[in-house]
């Protein structure tokens, strides 16, 4: 009963803990795909160590001279839509999830979707393609996975989902503090190790905000029945009210290999020793309290651009990511992402029920006009 | 599909209570026995509001002058092994619990058990009772409920329980201060609003160490991995540890009306508006810490009582329920409780695998020996 998995973004963050699950499982999980975007050194470690029978890299001169076993070159969707790939693990960071995810989807695989921008931008597309097609798609980041673990063996739709946010490295912050912090700053997440964008959307709130789109798709829950709640110690993952107002919440120190493993073995769980037990006689509280939406106002662009639906969420993604990446190489500061957002979307011109084209030009779109407002100088 | 409920202990905490669940679903739930040990006048108006087909009042003199409508007098056992109850609730708080409790198990009942003193004192006999004859014992206390809901879904077993204690009215005393403390200090419970017997029982922590034995046996989890954590604000109710490290907790207000109801509306839930809702803007923190097991020694007499297993668990029960009512009746101190159960349990000769009737006769030696010990002037 071996199952064959694909990893693609291999050498991200949520890539080579998903490598660590595979290790301690080896007669359970055999790797059979394996791709990157960038380290290709560690690809190549990778290769050698796992031996897949199919690669990809992002850098297709670079991808011809890889090496450590006999394998296939193929592209990431070829790859996640592979007749031989049980799971495909989805562990590309931002825009670029969407095509290998809706390849998956359309194959009817089991997907472990650690992506989120592709359910944000088209949510609609991807889940209508998942019922068509039998796809499950199963979801990695720890707020989802707890959530779905909570409603595991409930007859009944929840009536509520209250999603944790650890609030990230600013917290409390005043906006005046807020201007002034760095890209350093900015990358030292309180709880969470991660790859650089999920770290800067985690300080911005632009994460949580995605979040709660991707919990609406995946969870078929209106948005108003969605809750962000900050819990500084990210040890509650997020939490599940019923309609009789018990609430479920999956608790755990916040380690990304638990959520990889459940969505691995799922409908089971594995023992595996390296995963850490909460230790009750040091844990002394829990504490919870509300965003603070006027110094983070990604939270609720994100949010509002996830229920006006459209191509508003696509535009949210693309002028994020951009944004981010201007920050990270310094040229804006960190203030200034919610502003361009913020601006992109009040100068989009929306379509209703976009095609994937639509959508994709939608990013297109947004990110050009992010890139204008920075080269215009509208930097506060 | 209606359910035809009995309710044991109508006109206690707990019974009255689960009657506020069946007034709020008069379609689901026909209410078919009622059985009260004191209360007679209250009793008299739940017949005449419900008019159950059976009826029982502990004094049998009374009982005969029972009015308002058509009901045959029955046993407390003949009610809850009734052909016409789909679900006997025992809500009858002690010892008298367990002979309707086993005659409802020998009927292959569907039972709320409210009742923690049954499983304590015969969780062996109960058990395999209950699988013998098909019983389905569904747990009404906050705690096994929690752990229950927790567990819903879950293909494998549990690998540690965490039942949580509010730490009672006399949290962080010291034991100098807890000599000192009154019958109302004892009955006024910080978070719980219950009987008397079970309020005493959660100041010694004795109700939490009756709780770990209850959950032993409904679980059949080992004690090594049940493990008992203080939260004084009474919110996480339970929480459950799998074999990956994740952990599930079940949260609320305290109102004991949701366990009863699940219990009722299981596998489903049911809308109820009358049930409180979490409120995440006013939760600002939930804390835990561990118990003073030398200031409250109860807790640890009942779980070293349930781990030697025999007739020890019907000792410390016995023990238990005759000092305290030899405390509310004011003729010991709060700490003698504990020291009492002590030396009980301590000169107690014990059977290994006992039948009923030396469970029972345990029980009364216990409660013979404790009142030895009161009357002797040992009361330091």
């Amino acid at each position: 009963m071996t199952k064959r998995l694909a990893v693609l973004g291999s050498t991200g963050s949520i890539g080579r803990q998903a490598l660590e699950v595979v290790r301690a499982f080896p007669e359970r999980f055999r790797l059979v795909g394996l791709a990157a975007g960038k380290n290709i050194d560690l690809l190549a470690k990778q290769i050698s160590e796992f031996q897949p029978k199919f690669v990809h890299h992002q850098d297709r001169g670079a991808q011809a001279h890889l090496q450590g076993g006999e394998f296939e070159l193929l592209s990431l969707e070829q790859i996640a839509s592979h007749p031989e790939v049980d799971i495909a693990i989805i562990a590309i960071p931002g825009i670029s999830g969407l095509s290998p995810t809706l390849a998956a989807v359309k194959a009817g695989k089991r997907i472990a979707l650690a992506n989120k921008e592709a359910l944000v931008m088209a949510g609609e597309i991807i889940t209508g393609e998942a019922r068509s097609h039998g796809a499950q798609i199963l979801p990695v980041d720890s707020e989802h996975s707890a959530i779905w673990q909570c409603l595991e063996g409930e007859m009944q739709p929840a009536a509520r989902l209250i999603l944790t946010s650890s609030g990230g490295p600013f917290l409390r912050y005043s906006p005046a503090q807020l201007e002034k912090v760095t890209v350093e700053q900015a990358l030292a997440h309180p709880t969470w190790q991660m790859g650089t964008k999920v770290t800067i959307d985690s300080a911005t709130l632009m994460n949580k905000g995605l979040e709660v789109i991707e919990a609406h798709w995946l969870f078929d829950m209106p948005f108003e029945n969605i809750t962000v709640v900050i819990h500084p110690q990210s040890i509650v993952h997020s939490m599940v009210e019923f309609i009789d107002g018990a609430v479920k919440a999956q608790l755990s120190y916040p380690d990304m290999r638990l959520p990889i493993q459940y969505a691995l073995s799922y409908p089971k769980r594995l023992a595996n020793p390296q995963l850490p037990r909460l230790d009750w006689s040091h844990i002394n509280q829990l504490t919870f309290e509300q965003p603070d939406l006027n110094t983070f106002p990604c939270l609720n662009l994100a949010i509002e651009a996830g229920k006006k639906g459209g191509t508003y969420p696509a535009v949210a993604c693309g002028a994020d990511e951009v944004t981010v990446e201007l920050f990270l190489s310094r040229r804006i500061r960190f203030t200034d992402i919610a502003h361009f957002v913020e601006q992109t979307l009040g100068q989009h011109q929306a379509i209703a029920n976009p095609a994937l084209e639509e959508i994709v030009a939608a990013v297109a779109w947004a990110r050009e006009s992010v890139l204008q407002l920075a080269g215009g100088g509208n930097q506060r």
